[in-house]
């Protein structure tokens, strides 16, 4: 399965060794039951991921360097690096969702140590230093936001807010981290990359329903993510006469189907409820409170402000209506990124020399090239994605697509430490 | 507070001690933070009510006698009661939903003891045995289905399939019950009521929206439940078109909007989404399970048998639409019942005897005297509830419009004893 990379036909991608490492890792947290993994950030499971990640850059020789929010860097340098030059750097994240496919994150971490691999197994040195970054949290399941590693790195949330945070499970970020063992010295960015590439399977279905091989990401949609809570009655579900009832649960049911609309009427806003409880949760008694959140998403920041507005304006006149009181929470709220140009057409004139089949497109998922890109040209590479299916355990890509990307993503690299 | 009851102005009913026995009894189970008292079947807290409801009975003398499904009667026997004398029963429930007030069920118990103290303290006896019915699991909270013990008391359900009912928190019921001491040894419907009354708030907003002290039960609604499951698939909430969704939070939300428009168009049928719970239940995930109950109620069992048709016309319709796999399983389902005309003509006689307002009326939730009708006439008066509201801490009736609904009870069974 090896392919030269074709304009430096001295260095081999070993495309077996990065799809055993992929399965490798992805048996840590595996969960024989429902399927899948759960490596959800800086529980135990996760933990085994960083040690065996770290395992991996060791015998690479690589520089292994934790900053203090726990993101990982593994540095082969260059000759010309007296330790002040600013590395190109690979990377994404090895934390996971629940159940979740092997691919997401880990694909990008493994298949920059694919290429510094291809370095090493050649014997010869890059003309710049190499980093590979897997960064912590990247997912947010746990503790919010998610892509919290990035986004502290490029100086977008404070250490200590980061540190802080308390998660879902009434733990504190920072003494989980301290207690994995992943609590590093570094500064996070003490490490500034001269540009960021970040391969990664799509999660969505459009290259595999056009059968292209290659998405060339140019940009990332907007995110935005709120908890809305509806505080209702509680009532006997058999005597309350609906004109009188002040159901909570049927609320969120409510805002569900405006937002469906919205989503619908608009084309570009997706718009998705995938939390929701309510309480107290009996079948006879009316619900007295709704929790649910709201993740609205536009490649148009403009668009995603109107979504948020409308959605607003929706939430005033339903409590009004129905007699109950609404707040809003905003978790998370990024704007849409444009990647560096000159790095996205660097991935295009590769992919078309290799002959893989591309096209342009915009990330509908975040990632944290769109953190890193705050501080550096950074840009994406996506391979397809079977059925669009990710965050599952059929989350699957073709291993000769996998290689194809990473063989890219070689290419790439060699072209830009030509280039500058 | 205490009023002769007017046509035998020897027995006087104990207004105070009723009420303070509600306050005490309401006291077990109490929860400080949230309000109100969680006394679900055969828990411990319900254990300590049930415990001082049969010390209560033993204060009075009553012969008490626990059933095989725990059912606690509490007998004042008429002199010329050889032991096979059907007896004028009065009766409902002591186990609450969670955070409940203290009078739904309570009410209709303590009042009976109440008219049995009143012939107590009179030093007289009925001329036909009076028995005090505290029937198990009318709430189905934790057990399904509610009224349980009166079903089983009326040959409903079989006394081994409760038993080996299993609870929402895995238990079975069987084992519950012997753990808590109330696995009795008399068989279910041995005490064969000559007639059944039972006395309980309304749970509903007419008697105090149109300023009226008793209502006359003269039927009851319909109950169907549910519980639906829908089967869609997990995907990334950023890169899934809305067209390509099938996402089973949203199709539970159709289905909620669905039942709002079907109870406003009838007028006459009440529908509830109580539960509700999504998997995976992750903020950028699209929901891949929902599952939920629906509660339908309807005086009329043709346009309960329409409500039940249209949505399982709609579950096919929306699973087809939206690409998802929808399944139903009937949990309970009752036929509306129509009480004693002779025993309402009482209740209502007595009402209009005794001053107070009265209205006849539907019950719109489920009660014991359902079930007890279907082996004995029976009846049921219903006094005020504020607002309304009842499964609620807020639960609230007037003290001296309980002690009415309590002396309007005492005419009741004294004329009845009189006229049979």
């Amino acid at each position: 399965m090896n392919i030269a990379a074709p304009s430096f036909p001295s260095l081999q991608l070993d495309g077996a060794l990065l799809v055993a490492q992929l399965r490798k890792l992805g048996e840590l947290g595996a969960d024989p039951d429902v399927g899948g993994r759960t490596r959800i950030a800086l529980t135990d499971d996760e933990r085994a991921g960083r040690d065996l990640l770290v395992k991996w850059m060791r015998e690479l020789d690589l520089d292994v360097r934790i900053d203090r929010i726990g993101n990982i860097f593994g540095t082969l340098r260059a000759e010309s690096d007296d330790g002040s030059q600013r590395p190109l750097m690979m990377g994404s994240h090895i934390d996971t969702v629940k159940n979740a496919g092997a691919l997401d994150g880990c694909y990008g971490v493994l298949a920059g140590l694919a290429v510094v691999r291809a370095f090493r197994q050649a014997g010869v040195k890059p003309q710049r230093s190499i980093t590979i970054g897997a960064f912590t949290n990247e997912e947010g399941i746990r503790y919010q936001p998610d892509m919290m590693g990035s986004l502290v790195y490029a100086g977008g949330l404070s250490l200590d807010t980061a540190l802080n945070t308390i998660g879902i499970d009434g733990t504190r970020l920072g003494d989980e981290l301290a207690r994995i063992g992943y609590a590093g010295d570094l500064e996070p960015g003490a490490i500034m990359p001269h540009e960021y590439l970040e391969l990664h399977i799509e999660q969505g279905p459009i290259l595999e329903a056009e059968n292209i091989r290659i998405g060339v990401v140019e940009s990332l949609q907007g995110i935005s993510w709120q908890q809305i809570t509806v505080q209702g009655n509680a009532n006997h579900a058999g005597t309350t006469p609906t004109h009188l009832r002040h159901d909570a649960g049927w609320v969120a049911a409510a805002v569900a189907t405006f937002l469906r609309e919205l989503a619908v009427t608009t084309g570009t806003t997706l718009a998705t409820i995938g939390m929701l409880s309510i309480e107290p949760n009996v079948i006879n008694v009316i619900p007295r409170k709704a929790v649910f959140t709201v993740d609205l998403r536009d490649p148009d920041e403009q668009r995603l402000q109107d979504a948020e507005r409308r959605l607003a304006d929706f939430l005033i006149e339903v409590a009004e209506k129905e007699g109950v009181r609404i707040t809003s929470e905003r978790l998370v709220r990024f704007e849409p990124v444009v990647f560096d140009a000159e790095l996205a057409d660097t991935i295009e004139a590769s992919a078309e020399r290799m002959g893989f089949t591309h096209r342009r497109m915009t990330s509908g998922a975040g990632h944290d090239a769109q953190m890193i890109a705050r501080i550096a040209p950074a840009a994406m590479i996506f391979v397809p994605s079977r059925g669009g299916i990710s965050h599952n355990p059929r989350e699957h890509t073709d291993d000769d697509q996998l290689v194809n990307g990473a063989n890219l993503l070689l290419d790439v690299v060699l072209r830009r430490l030509s280039a500058n």
